[in-house]
């Protein structure tokens, strides 16, 4: 699993001439191992901190806590990477999984080389992990190389290209149970609840899921254009904006459509047929070559000479173990399209209130 | 709100001789300040690091993204700490969520004093946010906090103990769910998406769910004592181990249960009246003065007076901004109760496969 992505970064560190770095970031993490731990809770709450891939003249070891559903059971079989872990739990002394995973961190860099260039992810390490880091190794030097993964990832490998439709079509489930439960009468909140659990049940084990789920008539600045579900609830003339991401084996859907709970009125059937349009145009202009901003331009052109003011997010965005990735389809980005990219677009029409 | 949660912190850091802290513990920007941010997809996409609160001379000052609800403003009205946010997502230039932080941390700490000794939580603080404070800051000395605000959250305020009453309410609207859910031919996962389906209408908005849902016919070691739902079916001679936590203004709760598709079996009445004893006996040994482990030797005893084998996880635990605290009542822990301390019980039978 996860060996082109391990290539690339072997690459890339190796034509900085760092042969240590200590990743930290769960998406690295992630792309690097599929090691995707779940995020429902937010962390595991018997973590001693983020997982941790080091790497060491090519080699990579994955550091995670003992309690995670046979994943290093199943990483050790596949010989990809090494895998350590550290105990958290127990009933016969306090947790102390911070203390478990320093205990298990020192007695590993004591095996490595010391006094060499270390690269390290400075936004997500956590201070203890970096001092035991600094005191055990007493490195030459500490490169940040924070974003040096999120760059490399840009463009998609074919087993991440097959990831990520699996992860649309589930999202497909979702949004086919959301539209058949919008009604007059059910409020935002209970789409969502339904829509989740369909999406659970079709994956037989649960899954996250976001984005947005609010009808478009919440009144107030921006308030009709996304956030999370409330209990605001489904009238006769309500459209509802269900913007649904999930994640399949680490790699994030992201898909928006809207919804009426009856036959929508003739406006709602005239900004329909033009977000479609918006969105087919918006789909032709996706090709190796194409201009990120240029794209942009042109989509909120489109909706502009529609009659409408132009939408005040994004036209799109890169997918992947990231929700927002690269290429951002914005105003200022002048990144060319390659192959292999993965893009969603959503371009839409807001009226106020 | 959480005034008397800060009145505790501020005596227990000026005690230690600390007129200056950094909490960066999800937990202890909970406890001291009442923000909760959302968890259900981990943490926030734009997110530049962990909600910060810089305590100064009696003073809190929270940090946090821009984009979370009108916290910061809500945060104001009330005038009980300061909040300072960051901005993040923008369609008009990059994304720089950890730069964003790194800006508004750095002018904001050249604001306060230079020199002193700083508490910190090393293990939740990012590196790169310790830098920007040791060089901007340039202290006489640093001290680890980790762990302080677990110490001091252990007894409740009315407010808590509110607040908790509460989420376990929304917890026994799951459980109410839950119990007629069960049925042959579901599964697992079908049990749980009904659950936090209808948790989620209660609630009127999202909510995270924890913890297991298993029927008790997994087979393998200490597969049928606790997991996450899966798509394993119930069968007509089945029990669902329902074990929910959600969270409700930032305080878990955690309460199980076991289900049954149709009548139990004579085996199943008889253990699950074994339990109900077994539960009833343990709430009548929780009271001030009581020891934890001789509570949870006592409970353990009783299962076994009754011919089964101990289970082999905690008896209880305390439960707030964290879904385990203290009191843990396990084999180790001396700890006596005192009022004001909630703790959730979860006594068991496992007979394996």
């Amino acid at each position: 699993m996860h060996k082109e992505q391990r290539q690339k970064i072997r690459t890339r560190l190796s034509s900085a001439g760092l042969n240590q770095a200590l990743f930290s970031h769960p998406e690295s993490v992630t792309w690097l191992t599929g090691f995707a731990p779940p995020v429902e809770l937010g962390g595991h709450q018997f973590a001693g901190g983020p997982a941790l891939v080091w790497y060491e003249d090519g080699h990579f070891t994955l550091i995670i806590l003992d309690a995670l559903g046979g994943f290093a059971e199943k990483h050790h079989e596949q010989a990809d990477v090494d895998v350590l872990t550290y105990p958290a739990y127990a009933i016969d002394r306090p947790i102390t999984p911070h203390a478990n995973l320093a205990d298990v961190f020192t007695t590993f860099l004591k095996s490595v080389a010391e006094g060499g260039q270390v690269g390290l992810e400075r936004h997500t390490l956590p201070l203890f992990l970096y001092q035991i880091l600094d005191q055990t190794l007493n490195p030459k030097a500490i490169e940040g190389i924070d974003g040096w993964v999120a760059k490399l990832r840009i463009r998609k490998t074919a087993q991440e290209i097959a990831i990520l439709r699996r992860t649309f079509a589930l999202t497909d489930v979702g949004h086919a149970v959301a539209r058949q439960a919008v009604a007059v009468g059910m409020r935002e909140i209970d789409v969502w609840g339904a829509t989740h659990a369909a999406m659970n049940s079709h994956a037989g084990h649960r899954v996250p899921l976001g984005n947005d789920c609010i009808v478009t008539d919440r009144k107030g600045e921006h308030q009709n254009i996304g956030g999370w579900p409330l209990d605001y609830p489904i009238r006769e003339d309500s459209a509802l904006i269900v913007d649904l991401s999930t994640r399949v084996d680490g790699y994030w859907s992201d898909s928006c459509a809207t919804y009426y709970p009856q036959s929508p009125t003739a406006l709602q059937v005239k900004l329909h047929r033009i977000i479609e349009e918006a969105l087919a145009y918006a789909i032709s202009l996706i090709k190796p070559g194409a201009v990120a901003n240029e794209i942009d331009a042109k989509v909120r052109a489109f909706i502009e000479r529609a009659g409408y003011p132009a939408y005040i997010h994004h036209t799109g965005h890169g997918v992947g173990v990231g929700l927002h990735e690269e290429p951002r389809i914005v105003p200022y980005n002048d990144m060319p399209l390659e192959p292999d990219m993965i893009v969603m677009l959503e371009p839409g029409i807001y009226i106020p209130d």
